[in-house]
């Protein structure tokens, strides 16, 4: 049955979602904040900023206006950046907002608040049910039809289920869990992990180096996130490390190529002002710090990369420090 | 304390942990079957076939004389391929072992017999000491002194520590673990998943979908190697996920080269004739099919592979019958 679907954010994970959906015959309409570029992609029919070289079909449609955009859907895909969404949020407080399912794609935790896109959510529209989708789906292949597992996650499992029913196709594999928290963690996590196995590119390190880096970040990711009552099964599904291992792997990682600039020698402002595309891991290192701190968890790998992000720590001693800690027994 | 080592097997992976131990100072003569081969070797101090343009200090000795490679030696390093260890061992029979801590670094499973490397060793020495050491640990980047963390496991503790301590480096740091079983089951079945992450590259896919198939290829490595006593928590370490990882994405990777090459539509027996190197992953999915019969555990991924590699069935349609199965929710 078709049912009308806004998704909020112009960026490429939310377009190739809306692609999806698209796909599977529903109405779809992709808000953006800039309506002069929004004008430019409809006209072109390519998101030539954040998705380009994908012909998008003439079915979906495009709008700068909020009202406009979420008037009678059934579900709304939240694909804004972390740290512009209070803001989209605190617009929409003046539209008329139907009942709508949210489903958040926002991989990141604000570093002001500490809360996780699902929670901004969930507190400008309380009793609403928010639903989060994560796992290992760069946009690029995405949009491309490549094959693709992924994991949604809702409080309840009819939701999720909803959801699922919803998003799959023969190409997006669609996989229900019912630990939302630990899906919103992993997705925003690893991308602390993912600059990490940057810089170890970008110091020219090897396959080796970077695998043992993902390991002891998942490490890292699961004792912070069930310290915060995730469950630690979720870190090992396509939430975790299989969305750690595309992250840190692909040349589409935005958060991996923040990191091997880094490696390279570039300073990080630099890095930001160059870089179209928001790296969230550079903010939810901040924030995984301070939850860190406030949750007396150790997390030696995302204190090393945000010693290098916020500190201008040397990158070859950042990872020398690493490789140099008291060699002890492999424990979780 | 200098120590007599011996490291039976000439590949890559013998030399450049043989390389690691001469570093650490110790006493080290690698043994190899063809002495014809080793003599060139020698010569001219680099192993051409299985470590190229690695320098071989002069203080690294070789023999292949099994006898005297083994006299005197504190411990033995097994780095021979699962098919030949079972001749090599029969061959040592009638020499004088001493009473040496064995080491395997081989990661199989005996297809015929469905005994793992340590279990041959066991069952021809009985009461000897045999650990094994596993991780992701490519030998091209061991032997660079490009940063790597693997994993060394004993049934006594004692034993690990020992070994790790005659193995640590600045450059390769060795963690304790007290599951063998689970460490030399990572590194045997990690091949098998290996395998289908090339076949996905073969076929042109993304790194979205290598690591849904590593995701679920990790969580069927757990769930065999859990019903045959080893623990959870090794395959979220280093010797599952890391070795996972870098055999899935390392150029090096033989049995991801393999299965890339059955991707792009190449016959099995012209693969293994142009092979110089082992994949063991081939013996090993035999191996691994034939216990999960005998102890009744669904493997997907690993009978997919199994059908490519033994019964001719098209690589892009196994990958579709992996799609394809039934969306479910995301269980171990």
């Amino acid at each position: 049955m078709t049912q009308r679907i806004a998704v909020l954010g112009n960026g490429g994970f939310g377009t190739a979602i809306a692609l999806i959906l698209l796909e599977n015959g529903h109405d779809v309409v992709i808000w953006g904040n800039d309506a002069t570029y929004l004008e430019r992609v409809r006209a072109k029919r390519e998101n030539t900023k954040y998705l380009p070289d994908i012909e998008l079909p003439q079915g979906l449609h495009f709008t700068s206006d909020l009202a406009e955009a979420v008037r009678g859907a059934k579900v709304i895909v939240s694909a804004v950046p972390t740290r512009f969404l209070r803001g989209v949020i605190a617009r929409l407080a003046g539209c008329r907002v139907p009942r709508a399912t949210v489903l958040s794609l926002t991989k990141g935790i604000d570093h002001e608040t500490l809360e996780r896109p699902s929670e901004i959510w969930r507190a400008a529209f309380p009793g609403r049910s928010v639903a989060v989708l994560s796992g290992p789906s760069h946009a690029e292949e995405v949009a491309r039809r490549i094959p693709a597992s992924v994991v949604v996650a809702a409080p309840s499992a009819a939701t999720a289920r909803k959801l699922q029913e919803l998003l799959t196709t023969e190409r997006f594999r669609v996989y229900t869990n019912t630990d939302p928290l630990g899906v919103e963690l992993g997705g925003a996590l690893k991308n602390v992990i993912a600059i990490a196995a940057g810089v170890s590119d970008g110091l020219g390190f090897g396959d080796n180096t970077k695998s043992a880096l993902l390991t002891r970040g998942l490490v890292e990711m699961v004792r912070l996130a069930t310290k915060l009552g995730a469950r630690k099964a979720t870190f090992t599904g396509l939430a975790g490390v299989g969305d750690l291992i595309t992250t840190a792997f692909s040349p589409h990682g935005r958060n991996r190529a923040v990191g091997q600039r880094l490696g390279e020698g570039t300073p990080l402002d630099r890095i930001l002002r160059e870089t179209e595309k928001v790296a969230e891991g550079v903010y939810t290192t901040k924030a995984v710090m301070a939850l860190a701190r406030e949750y007396d968890v150790e997390l030696p790998i995302a204190h090393e990369v945000h010693e290098m992000l916020f500190a201008d720590k040397n990158p070859s001693e950042a990872l020398r420090s690493l490789m140099n800690r008291s060699t002890k027994n492999e424990a979780w």
